[in-house]
């Protein structure tokens, strides 16, 4: 069977910044995201008889090396589930500009479990795919839904209690986001290997652990009143207290460059002005902008002007995991 | 009795970042300074008859408001350790560019406190003149000494233990500092409140008084072993951790700007040529660069380089209080 699975990323309000177990991809706390319309991965999955290795195209290229083996490997995690002992052949497109920043293994990862389980014909609930989908990536859990979803970090050892939940407003809530893409320049630190460096050497870890409960609750409540200046201001208030904890970490690092923090300035310009607009930034350079529609034309105009802003590209929520 | 003094400015290597005692200033983690030769301030003091009221001239200039209300409570301070009841003359000079962002309060009270107690007969040895001058303005205590110095907090409720303390490499260290100077912005947080909304907010706050004594420890053994890279790579973790806790305070702020990120990527790319130079950065967007003799050339320029980068001043460590 043939099956095709279209998956959205997904940005992190309150991050995702610490894994307590490495392998089944267990965070050490909960974090909350919004899912985007605009960036997405459509990936068709077969498994054959006719094939001697798993095949993995991306945006119709054959894929090797480490991407290929991280893609492989999760694949005999699936098949583990199943009787079967065929490979796949995967088709995969990413509509998700990957020097905009928009982590696309989150599309990429939540896409290939759902049209892969499906192939396999495993019938998995939400909550199934997102545990199942989490040991692929860690925030790929959260892009099984659309719009706010907060990965619940659970307690257990096995992973069964932590994965994606939707947070229901009572209506849908249009709150967009601009992903303002700078000059790009090489990553030196990873996000795994950063976030790895964070949690086993950084003084400000165990404070970061203890402040984000209450973000999450804070945030959970202004999805629920639609207070859009409170969700703004926690998720942006987040954001720094994350990349503060990289700047004590041994040796420490930051994933800003200057224009990340030109960028941080001129939102918090546009607020002095009048209009409502808050910034997160991921374990990247660029930088994202929470915004209300009503908002759009002047939030992305004067991100445009920036210096060394290269694109600006914007998004309204979009839905959970559908097949095609 | 007409007296003159010179201090010099310094700058913290190990950041005081917080008070116990806002009214006797007493800090709630030690720091560690270098006294800087190229800034500083001259004062001369003297206490008259026929005064009505203290009268403080600053380059020149009859200083009113703020500023003087400031100084003429200090002095009030120090006239209650004599019997006078005289009003002072105060003429001081400042050799400190206040746009570099040198602490011209750490030479200006330093010189202050050591030409009145002076001008009045009292007999202050360098502890004593320490503890009176950290009550101007604490950083100033460490401007008594020159080349490296510690501010020991101290345990007291009084303060009679919270002073500097000199300390004594070998021989002379000719350790040099670069302050670079930006386009200059009103910073919107001083560092006077920003010390308190840091403290009282930040949940970094206690993981950073955590880490301080093992950085001065290490730092006070860089400077006995003169080992420059151990001396440079533990101020800047120290002042990266001390500006990480402003961002994760209630409402979160920084003190940096683009420019201030881009000097600091421009140094740690200096030391990935080769030279060794580390930066520190103080509560302001202003950065200061610690570097050897021998490139001296080759960081002027390459500072000097940097967009925005209005200027670059080079200083040699400086002496402690002289009198002229």
């Amino acid at each position: 069977m043939r099956v095709t699975a279209k998956a959205h990323t997904n940005i992190a309000l309150i991050k995702y910044w610490g894994k307590r177990n490495e392998k089944l991809i267990l965070p050490t706390n909960s974090s909350l995201s919004l899912t985007l319309d605009g960036f997405y991965t459509v990936t068709t999955t077969e498994f054959r008889d006719d094939l001697s290795k798993d095949v993995f195209i991306l945006n119709g290229k054959e894929v090797e090396g480490e991407a290929y083996e991280r893609v492989s490997s999760y694949l005999d995690l699936i098949r583990s589930y199943s009787k079967t002992e065929r490979y796949a052949h995967i088709d995969s497109t990413n509509e998700v500009p990957t020097a905009a920043g928009f982590a696309s293994s989150a599309s990429g990862f939540a896409a290939l479990a759902a049209s892969a389980t499906k192939a396999l014909g495993l019938q998995l609930d939400d909550k199934e795919l997102s545990i199942l989908t989490r040991q692929g990536s860690g925030s790929a859990c959260r892009s099984i839904y659309g719009g706010f979803v907060e990965w619940q970090m659970g307690e257990k050892e096995d992973g069964s209690d932590s994965y994606g939940v939707p947070i229901a407003s009572e209506n849908y809530w249009d709150v967009r986001m601009a992903g303002v893409v700078l000059t790009a320049k090489t990553k030196k630190v990873s996000s795994r290997s950063g976030m790895k460096r964070t949690v086993d050497t950084s003084p400000y870890y165990s404070g970061w652990l203890a402040s984000v409960p209450n973000d999450l609750e804070n945030i959970k409540e202004a999805i629920r009143e639609k207070d859009f200046e409170k969700l703004g201001s926690i998720a942006e208030s987040n954001c720094l207290k994350m990349h503060a904890t990289t700047l004590a970490a041994n040796p420490p690092f930051t994933y800003w460059l200057d224009s990340t923090v030109r960028v941080m300035h001129a939102v918090q310009q546009l607020r002095e002005e009048g209009i409502p607009a808050y910034f997160t930034i991921d374990a990247g350079p660029n930088v994202k902008v929470l915004y209300l529609p009503e908002s759009e034309a002047k939030v992305a105009a004067a991100l445009k002007s920036i210096p060394d802003v290269t694109d600006v590209i914007l998004s309204k929520p979009g839905p959970g995991i559908t097949y095609l």
